[in-house]
């Protein structure tokens, strides 16, 4: 007795389908970019707010898929409640970006939470109950963490930095305190995910916005060794688990990404050279990607071209249209609708 | 009848031969972290005043030199002097960076000069002769100019950016527009960098430090192209020339680099496989780098380890040892010692 269920293009992606017209969601979709997400924003006050109010971060996942029919909603949410739930001091100030309380040595690493507090992401795990009740069966729900290197550059600098230095510099002088660091968050994206996936969600995305500052012996021991850590902890305990690694400036580094870390997607970046990640990603592993947030933002013909080009690279294996980083906040939604009629063949020749 | 010149082992490497003991340079050493140079920059007062008064910039390259003994003296100055010939308005606020009149489209492309103003480089000139009669004979004078595309993303955004986007969208929305201000700074480099040759640098360095931010066909385009017209040119009228590239961030696209552009050295930044570099860069190209600046900073048994692995990697072919980007203001004075010492087999085992 076969039971039939409603067929999720996203899913089938990332068990290993290719389809003639692949599915696709955008980094950040529910975002500044969107004037009903501006209007949410303004009722809501402080970002991390919207981000703990469950009907108002489950409309915010939703809007974006309403509007434009993307084949996933990814939840509204933030890497930083992490922190958050460890202990640590997290706040937004508008134009500024995030501001910590930098946890830059060993003693303030030893001061954070042992565990996740839990109940701190409860607002989290109901937001995706409300979104999965309020999604149509055929789209996907993405769940989404921090991978920990990324996490770290905040939680030590205290703030956004280009490049990681102080992260870096921790690492180094004291790589048993960073170590310390590293594995609380290890152990806190475990249990973040699998309540998340427990909570509703098909697929769940880590995203390591920073593995590009690191060298290749930094880069195994930081990024590719804790996220494999958390990919095989998850599928144990969760053996339905979808997992997409997003390296972002993994570069030379991809294949042994995607060799060490149990996923079933990697997210490419917009500078790989895409018949480089062909060659270098196996057919049982989706791609995701990779169209440049600047070519969506600047739309006609260059947005044209380069779908085009994404799709000819592409479409022949498993593969999920994105964007290889976020989107610009200025970003033109006629523009992201010229792209999804392109992928969904209207205005293919 | 031979004459016997003075062996420079920066050019030796450049020249294509191997050395036991690899001459060494580092980016940015003349700079904050050296109690002399802060004392200079009080004397100064603007930093583009430092760069434009010949005994003083040249005061600041030599700093280096006598303190730490480099096989390398590189001319202090900066990128944006070739902006501020074009008559760009160039200030730098402290604490803030370079703040530019933002050249954003077309009207203000076309406002700029149709060739660079030597006048207004003059004192650049005289500060290589003031180096050239004062350094030690057997040490190389090393000049630069920044990358086309580097140099573009300042004008055009006005300021430094991360990830260049002012200018990376530019380039899609008005190609004709941005090509016209790429070949205006590739004909300016060309007079820049002969005109230094002819002041008496042995070498230059062309720093393409957002060469990183750009897919493959826009690296091909705006970096690939431009600095290998740049070295052609430079080349035909002054056959002496050696040049080095510096692609921050080129990853995967190593190999077109250097296949393209024709260089005698690859400057290599820190986050490169060395292995992967090695199998990419012909034998006939020396190798430049690539110790990551964090451990420069952190200096220890990790500075060691990493000096130690580095020359492991590169010493057996043509090289010269220098950090993957610049030096940090905070880097202690001991820590560029002991480097130095490991390289020059004091410390070595």
């Amino acid at each position: 007795m076969n039971e039939i269920y409603p067929v999720k293009p996203l899913l089938e992606a990332l068990d290993g389908k290719t389809q003639s017209v692949p599915p696709v969601w955008l980094m950040r979709q529910a975002g500044r970019y969107l004037p009903e997400y501006r209007a949410l924003r303004r009722r809501a006050g402080d970002f991390l707010e919207l981000c703990f109010k469950p009907k108002l971060a489950a409309e915010a996942t939703l809007q974006p898929v309403r509007r434009f029919g993307f084949d996933a909603a990814i939840l509204f949410s933030d890497i930083l409640v992490i922190p958050h739930a460890l202990g640590q001091r997290v706040a937004f100030e508008e134009g500024e970006g995030p501001r910590l309380d930098p946890a830059g040595d060993s003693a303030a690493i030893a001061r954070l939470y042992a565990a996740v507090d839990h109940s701190a992401l409860d607002p989290v795990y109901e937001a995706i109950h409300l979104v999965k009740s309020a999604l149509p069966e055929t789209l996907g729900l993405i769940g989404f963490c921090g991978a920990p290197w990324t996490v770290a550059t905040y939680m030590v600098a205290g703030r956004g930095t280009e490049g990681g230095v102080p992260a870096r510099r921790l690492a180094l002088e004291d790589p048993i305190a960073f170590g310390e660091l590293i594995d609380r968050l290890v152990a806190a994206s475990i249990e973040y995910l699998v309540r998340q996936f427990q909570a509703g969600v098909d697929a769940v995305q880590i995203f390591d916005s920073w593995a590009g500052v690191l060298g290749p012996r930094e880069l195994e021991r930081w990024c590719i060794a804790p996220v494999r850590k958390i990919c095989e902890k998850v599928r144990a305990q969760w053996p339905k688990a979808r997992i997409i690694g997003f390296p972002r400036g993994v570069g030379t580094a991809l294949s042994r990404y995607v060799e060490q870390v149990p996923i079933h997607a990697v997210s490419l970046d917009w500078t790989i050279d895409r018949s480089f990640a062909r060659d270098q990603v196996p057919r049982n592993v989706a791609i995701q990607g990779n169209l440049d947030p600047v070519t969506l933002l600047v739309g006609g013909s260059a947005l044209d071209r380069e779908v085009e080009d994404i799709l000819q690279s592409f479409v022949d294996r498993p593969f999920i249209f994105n964007l290889g980083h976020g989107i610009l906040p200025e970003t033109p939604v006629e523009h992201v609708e010229r792209m999804l009629r392109r992928i969904r063949g209207a205005d293919r020749k």
